[in-house]
């Protein structure tokens, strides 16, 4: 934990809603709808930009965003993280002012989380700082890991669209599992997290329900994590930034299957 | 068509790669990964954004962006879109230059696409005018509009990785279909091409395989499309955007099944 502590609010929400839709016959259906709201992000009383999130963890979603922006430099900059919901408003104070953040915010890359994330700086020119060490893992630990996970995916499984994502142990334990609106959220979230708690990504998985696209694969790479799991497919420059940072890259695990897409000389069949 | 006729490029490029996995087992498995790549858009050499695409409509995407954000006003304004992969750019060319394009940078919404798209400008506050007309609709509609798509997602069905959205008649004819990494990109892709060919969304049906979140909604709108289609769920947020413009909002349409979460009163059962 960050010392001194940061002075947050505590404002997640439960954001599920409950509706009757009708179905293809033409009858009632009671429905579990997610949430979605805008959170605009005030870094030393100025807008940086506006997420919309399940709000779940807004505090972790706020901290994990700025680090992953590169927008605030050390978690020990930060005094607070204060959430007001009335106003739809994150206010963040830090001890030094930001001061070169026109020139971070001036560039802008929207990528392709949903096709158009956003991504401020140069994250992409400093990619070869970002390489990894990632440790054997055979079947077991997939499964594992998958294992572990059953029990979360609650947002998923009721009300649908929404992502979710994890840190694990090798062993299987879950450390945090974040669902949102949208992956990259989740992701952010979770940094969050390892920032504020001081958690390292080594020998830690990163499994989350969403696509492996560049974004992904750079946001696991900053949180140093030398393993990454997805439900889901990756894209060719998701696979390209794996081989660069040694990240290793499992798709496609579900149930007893998954694909191993780099990291081949660690892999214990 | 408009007219006179912008100078093109025709840019699109097959994203396909092959590539061998490890599967469970440790044997090798050929799969087809996804490509995807940095475009940066120019605007009367003004750069605007980098998006990460598939790379298969990159002038109707650039198109649909200028357009979805509010950056060109009228199709006719256009001059030129003009596709260079070479350095990873298009240039876009305007008879009239943006005067106010500033100011429209300044206010970024990151939204929840990918839980951070992109929107420029004030376009929440004008949702209030983009209200449309659903149509009466029933099973068979949807049941046809599906039919019609089952010959696409052909990208989907091969690497994964991607989101396809089309634009369809009543009767099941397919107008448009685009994949793409980010299922805002192939949003904003139909879009382009509906302002490029001039074609009115009225009586359409938008088909969407990723889920409905605001911006989803809020885009279709802005196409003036009145029946919206998802193979996936729905957020509140979606849903309440969809009640204040009037679109039809049909959940979960795979197969036999859907859901209707807006429009009850034009479902003929």
């Amino acid at each position: 934990m960050v010392n001194p502590p940061i002075v947050m609010t505590n404002a997640g929400i439960d954001a599920l809603y409950s509706f009757q839709a009708l179905d293809e016959h033409g009858d009632y259906r009671d429905i579990a709808l997610t949430g979605e709201r805008p959170l605009t992000i005030y870094l030393d009383k100025r807008e940086i930009v506006t997420l919309m999130t399940m709000g779940a963890q807004p505090e972790l979603l706020t901290l994990g965003y700025l680090r992953n922006q590169g927008l605030v430099a050390e978690i020990e900059d930060v005094i607070a993280v204060q959430v007001d919901w009335g106003v739809e408003a994150v206010a963040v104070t830090t001890r030094q002012q930001v001061s070169n953040i026109d020139a971070k915010l001036a560039k802008r890359t929207v990528t392709s989380g949903c096709g158009q994330g956003t991504m401020f700086g140069d994250v992409m020119a400093s990619l070869a700082q970002l390489s990894v060490t990632c440790p054997s893992f055979s079947s077991d630990v997939i499964y594992q890991v998958l294992s572990g996970l059953q029990d979360y995916n609650q947002m998923y499984k009721t009300a649908g669209a929404v992502h979710g994502c994890a840190l694990c142990s090798m062993d299987g334990k879950v450390d945090i599992f974040v669902e949102d609106v949208g992956r990259h959220n989740a992701v952010d979230a979770i940094s969050g997290w390892m920032w504020l708690e001081k958690v390292s990504g080594k020998n830690k998985v990163f499994y989350t329900t969403g696509r492996l696209t560049s974004e992904m694969v750079i946001k696991v790479a900053q949180m140093a994590v030398p393993l990454l799991l997805s439900r889901s497919g990756a894209t060719e420059m998701g696979l390209q930034i794996a081989q660069q940072t040694g990240i290793g890259l499992v798709a496609r695990a579900k149930g007893k299957h998954f694909l191993v897409f780099n990291g081949f000389e660690y892999f214990l069949k």
